[in-house]
Parts: structure tokens; C-alpha cells; sequence
């Protein structure tokens, strides 16, 4: 498993002004901190940057990878800035993301074609909304294949993403362990191995004791590993969830498992 | 996934030193401590009490269901001890356990059936040896169900314990991840519901720093879980695992998900 910082947020007040002042110190420092923490990746969830998206884009990308060569995710709903964002990266970029949408089958999609790179797709409608269980999420995965495959793009670039829901959400709980039988069963039903997201944070979204969500947090991380996630978006800050999906990884690593790989 | 208890262990110096004297309040207290530490049942691993074992066996016995109510599982090798058992046991009482090995299908596997109880039947090899793969583990299911059907048992009192490797074992990581895929063929396999329990630690014996070894527990506990475990017996005394057993039924739970049932 793949741990993806989801720690560089436009919604998190250093970052916000950082992009208003245009000044990559606070950024850098923030890369830093997450690459210390563990990441592997780090996701730029830039919102839609409706004012001036591709100047901003390119400053944050920039602003990254001045910091760590590690792949960047663009996590953005505009084409713009997800195009002003790959015409700078110099490092792995991945396009965050694309689903069952008109708009983004026809403004996102291309872009990922253009540039031959990496694409998450979304479990969702084509309204946008959440499948409401097992067997809709996985025809939604079929016919995200199927659109997929028509705009010319090569299967190996899509990554799933099953979309967690809240597990205060009626029935959370129970989409949730939905979600780990769909992602056991997409490689089969799709036919090749794909590879697979999925942001953790959403999990927990809402009220609820601080302590009690991470806990629940790290147990799940734990299932979605087990279930063959290949890649986690979640706050890299969180240590114990970090040292939770270490233990995952050491023991599905097909390497000679070793309690030197531990932190 | 109900929790078992196997801290009343033999080898542990105040229950062997209870037993010795015939002094039922340190087993009394133990027994307590579990309860309040969320134990839902009691594991008696006596060891194969080869001096006395009837005596033994119903002391042990009688001292846990003066402490507690909750079903008692009598783990040991010894018929005798076994019958002792049953025969003075109020609490529910389940037999741990039997296997493929020609000696506990003909010693302790007509025990169950005298006394129409649930017993543990672990994945093992006729010889006792732990199975060297998933096919090998499914394949010792089948005929394990075949010999409790043939001995006259309903197959609903059938618990399988599917045994756990140790991670430093070559390959033991890579097996216990199999054993996941185990948990969830066997319903299928064998056409009913079968319920399931796992020594959890197991997965840790032999040298390996502490918290290390309850950092991978935790984690591997999870992935149990949402692959269907009934039943994990455990130190209960491992609090950060327990509180992670509670997150799994959580999140499992077909109740609405509520942060209240949560440690």
C-alpha cells in the first residue's frame, strides 16, 4: 500500500495563504514535513481555483516538487488548472480525477489521454452521486472501463477509486465493508489487475471523538489492505494510522517478513 | 468477532501455582480482570495435565464458572480432562479442539458428540503438521467436515481454526495472508455458515520487540475481522488490540454505526 499525503488541502489556512502571497517556503516546509511523515505521494487539492487556475496550479507544483521528487496527484475539478499543473511537472503526475460525469468525460478525461498519464476514476453516477451498494459500484466500475477505453486510453493508467463513505452515514458502515469486497473483486471483473485508491479521510468525515475516529480509521486501514488497496490518501500526519499500514505492508510484502522493516 | 480470552494458561506461573495448591481465588481474579477487559468467553489451557486430569480439569473449571458465566473452552489434549469438564461444567463449554490426527478423531471428537457441544477443528495435516498452502488448508476443511459428519455431529457445532503461522516463519506473513482468503472461501466451500476462531497470537511467538509485535497483531486482527473471523482468542490484557476488535464490530455491525459502541 501506497501511503498518499492528503495534507496539502487549500483549505488548510497556511497553504491558502501561501497560493494568495505566492510565496513556496510554507509549501516546501509542509512536503517536507510529509515526506519525513512517510508519504510516498503527495495529493495537490487545489479546490476548483476558479480565479487565475493555471498560475496557481503551476505555483503549487512547483512549489512541491522544489521540495521532493515524490509523484504528485492533481486534485482539482478544473481542467485548467489540471492542465497548467502537468505542462510544469517535472515529477510522476497523476490526475485526480475523472468518473461517470459528462463534464469530466469530456474536459478531464482527454487531458489524461494528451499527456499519457495515470487517471483515478471514481465510483460514482453519472449525477455524481455515491452508489448506494456492492453490485452498483461495480457496474459503475464496468462502464468507467468501457469510457475509459473509448477515449483511447491505455487500461494500465486507471486507478479505481471506490469512494469510502462516512460510516455515520445510514448504513456507512455497512457500504464501507461493501467497499472491501468491491475492491477483491474488481480485478477479476475488469480483467487485469488495476490498481486502486482510496481517500481515508472520508471515513470519519463529521462529528465524533478525535480519538474514536482514528481508531476506526487505522482498523479500516487495516481491512482496506487486506482487501489489496494499492494506494491510501489520508493524513500522513496521522502517526498511528502510518504505522498501521507499515504492519500491513510487511505482512503482505512478499519479501521475508523482518521486524526491522517496522517502525 | 467475539473475544476469547487465553490468558488462563497453564504455563503461566499463578494459574499453575492455583492449581497446584487448589486455591480457586487467583483464578477467580484472573478471570474478573478478563471480564472487565472485555472477554466474551475463557479459553482453560491446561496444558495435557497427564497427573489427576479429571480432578484438575474440573477444579479449573469449577474455579472460572464461579468467577463468570461466560462460555468456557476447555484446550486441552487430554480426553479425560475434556469429559471431567463437561461433566462439571454450568456455563456454556465448547472443546479445544480436535484435527485430522487419528487420535483426536477417535478420542476427542466422540466427547463432542456424547455431550452435543461446539468444538474447535483445527486445519492441520492427519500427521498435525500445519498445511503448507491455501488449496491444502481447503482441501483439510473438507475432510475435516467429512469426519464430523460421519461421527454423527450437526454440523452446526463445527468451529474452525484455521491456524495462524508465525510471521517469522519462511513465507509465515505471506501464508497468514493466506489464510484471510481461507476465512472467506470456507462458507462457500463447505455450503453453510461456519463459524471460525483464530489463536491471534501465534502470529507473533518467538522474538520480536513488544511493540512491534502488538503493532502487526493489531493490524492482522483487523484484516481477520473483515474477512469474516468469528471468533479471535487473544490476550485480553492487549488493550490496544481489543480496542481495535471493537472498531472491526463496529464497522461490521449491521446496527447503525454510532461512535458510542466504541472503547
Amino acid at each position: 500500500m501506497i501511503l498518499v499525503a492528503d495534507n496539502l488541502q487549500i483549505t488548510n489556512q497556511t497553504i491558502q495563504q501561501a497560493l494568495d502571497k505566492m510565496e513556496p517556503e510554507s509549501i516546501q516546509k509542509m512536503v517536507k514535513k510529509c515526506v519525513a511523515a512517510g508519504a510516498e505521494a503527495i495529493d495537490i487539492n487545489s479546490g476548483p481555483l476558479s480565479r487565475d487556475p493555471e498560475m496557481k496550479m503551476a505555483f503549487l507544483v512547483e512549489a512541491v516538487q522544489d521540495g521532493t521528487d515524490l509523484p504528485i496527484f492533481l486534485d482539482t475539478t478544473n481542467p485548467k488548472a489540471i492542465e497548467a499543473g502537468l505542462s510544469v511537472s517535472r515529477n510522476r503526475t497523476i490526475i485526480n480525477g475523472f468518473s461517470l460525469e459528462p463534464v469530466k468525460l469530456d474536459t478531464i478525461l482527454p487531458i489524461a489521454k494528451k499527456y499519457d498519464v495515470d487517471i483515478i476514476g471514481y465510483l460514482l453516477y453519472p449525477n455524481g452521486q455515491v452508489p448506494s451498494n456492492e453490485e452498483d459500484r461495480l457496474n459503475v466500475a464496468i462502464d468507467l472501463l468501457g469510457k475509459f477505453k473509448k477515449a483511447g486510453m491505455d487500461i494500465q493508467h486507471l486507478i479505481i477509486d471506490p469512494v469510502i463513505v462516512p460510516v455515520i452515514w445510514e448504513n456507512g458502515n455497512l457500504q464501507d465493508m461493501g467497499i472491501l469486497s468491491v475492491l477483491r473483486n474488481l480485478p477479476d471483473l475488469l480483467g487485469f489487475p488495476v490498481r486502486t485508491i482510496a481517500g481515508i479521510s472520508n471515513l470519519t468525515t463529521g462529528r465524533g471523538p478525535r480519538d474514536k475516529r482514528l481508531l476506526v480509521e487505522r482498523a479500516y486501514l487495516a481491512m482496506l489492505a487486506a482487501s489489496g488497496l494499492t494506494m491510501a490518501l489520508l493524513n500522513i500526519f496521522h502517526g498511528e494510522t502510518v504505522q498501521v499500514a507499515r504492519a500491513c505492508n510487511a505482512l503482505a510484502n512478499t519479501k521475508i517478513f523482518s521486524w526491522e522493516e517496522l517502525p
